[in-house]
């Protein structure tokens, strides 16, 4: 079968009111990677960083047993590098710098190993690479893929074109209402899947996520967290845990697509727990399932 | 048993992108009353309204079986009226008057046949007045209360005195952080508790609704319409489905609480689907237990 993932590979420092930490790990892929890992192997990271890319950096990966032949070092460039600060209330944060480096003019090499992955998830990139990654693999059986308001704004036509070869888009619901020009989170889903995707999945950030698929709809409650220590990736983390849950199940049924929502979930929820990827680094795969039985928890009633 | 509303009554003037009503009958004891009107009896109606309320207001009252005899008229006054503007997109929206008249000098006095009570919903009105009516009726079993940012910013001593004798306060997600300071919602409802409340519902509009009892997190999907015609008494028609379905039971275990919560959910989604109290107006009751179960449906998942 076999995982690939594309998008960036980051050094991030990221302040919250609860912390800080420099030239940690960062970047969608690194995240959707990881999180893929507790469900499927191999991942297979495509992506590329700069000789400042630390042995540490490189371990992290390694021990989650992600493949790393797509993984480009161009020694004499530096790697993306994201600088962000979160306000007290977390759902605002201010961009401090974003320096793509090597990221600017990244062309992704896919390894002959990588071509027959079943499973894609395209992190958020431009959209014409998120095109030229598919057109450089064996068809997959699924392709699931982010973007974000920039590539909305400034590459609307090729963003619409890789939309057409996408089977699920993960947005959230800024970037979805962004995209469709509709307030309305249903109609917004609704004219997504006209635009090409069978599905789609509206983040809402602590409001939980929004499934819509064919005629279901399904409605995922975001786990109760009292602290917040980061929120960085819980995006990605839950694209990773989303797409790793298919992939290891091999259903793409829309109950299976429910549960594989709430794994990504249950992902993101571990992910801000903690600074960096720390949340996704040493997970239990006990403690995951205990996790999605507290979504069940959270979100059941009963008729009388 | 019984249950006692009190709130105001108004004749509200409301444009939405999709059509408008004029002189239109509202305020929040209205709209709590006709939706627990289908759970519960008898509904006793504590409110004023001016000589221009007009038999067709009054008969849509009359319609739903609600007791009136609290209902003070005061002739040469005129009722409490408001005027309201949403945008395309529904979240927003501007008060374009708000005129008290009669209600600004509200001094509920409550037939003796309603001081036994077993459940009282105190609609958004000034927190003194909310108080008043409880220190003149006998002890009930569950007190239901509302509230609002110009209490929260204008009268918070006067609030923290009546939230020591709620039981539930029902408020929205902007309200809960205003009230308590804290952008976290689930600290926000455990200090909400701490002021008093045994339980905590915070509504989210199209997010859903939370509820936190004791230990128990609840979380209710919104359910998905896309088309929203007139959001205004959602939040009413929201704790009147509550408070009713919780009369109708006596129950007031926290599976009951859920329960209510989808059942208040369920009346403010049939309230937002026209204008005015018109979704609550004609409502046969196989058709709120299949929206309940359409709940059901929208956030259920299983194991694997």
């Amino acid at each position: 079968m076999g995982l690939l993932v594309v998008g960036s590979v980051a050094i991030d420092s990221v302040e919250t009111p609860f912390g800080k930490v420099e030239e940690a790990l960062g970047g969608s892929a690194v995240y959707i990677s990881i999180a893929a890992s507790y469900f499927t192997a191999p991942i297979r990271l495509v992506g590329v960083v700069g000789g400042d890319f630390s042995k540490a950096h490189m371990q992290i990966l390694e021990d989650r047993d992600i493949d790393l032949e797509g993984l480009q070092i161009i020694k004499e460039g530096k790697t993306f590098r994201w600088g962000g600060k979160y306000h007290y209330d977390l759902n605002v944060r201010d961009s401090l710098y974003t320096d793509l480096n090597v990221f600017e003019k990244f062309d992704p090499t896919i390894p002959t190993g990588f071509k027959k992955s079943a499973y894609v998830c395209l992190g958020n990139i431009d959209p014409v690479l998120q095109r030229k990654v598919l057109s450089r693999i064996n068809k997959p059986r699924l392709v699931v893929g982010d973007t974000m308001n920039y590539w909305i704004e400034h590459k609307p036509k090729e963003l619409a074109e890789t939309l057409k070869v996408m089977d699920v888009l993960v947005v959230n619901d800024s970037e979805a209402r962004l995209l469709t020009n509709e307030p309305n989170l249903i109609k917004s889903a609704r004219r997504i899947i006209a635009m090409g995707p069978k599905s789609v999945i509206i983040k809402k950030g602590e409001h939980g996520a929004l499934l819509v698929t064919g005629e279901t709809i399904f409605s995922a409650p975001a786990y109760p967290l009292e602290n917040i220590y980061d929120p960085t990736g819980a995006g990605d983390a839950f694209a990773g845990g989303f797409v790793g849950w298919l992939a290891r199940t091999d259903d793409l049924s829309p109950e299976n697509l429910k549960r594989a929502v709430i794994y990504g979930s249950t992902l993101a929820s571990f992910c801000v727990e903690k600074f960096s990827v720390e949340g996704l680094r040493d997970l239990a795969y006990l403690h995951i399932q205990d996790r999605y039985r507290s979504f069940m928890n959270l979100s059941r009633f009963d008729e009388k």
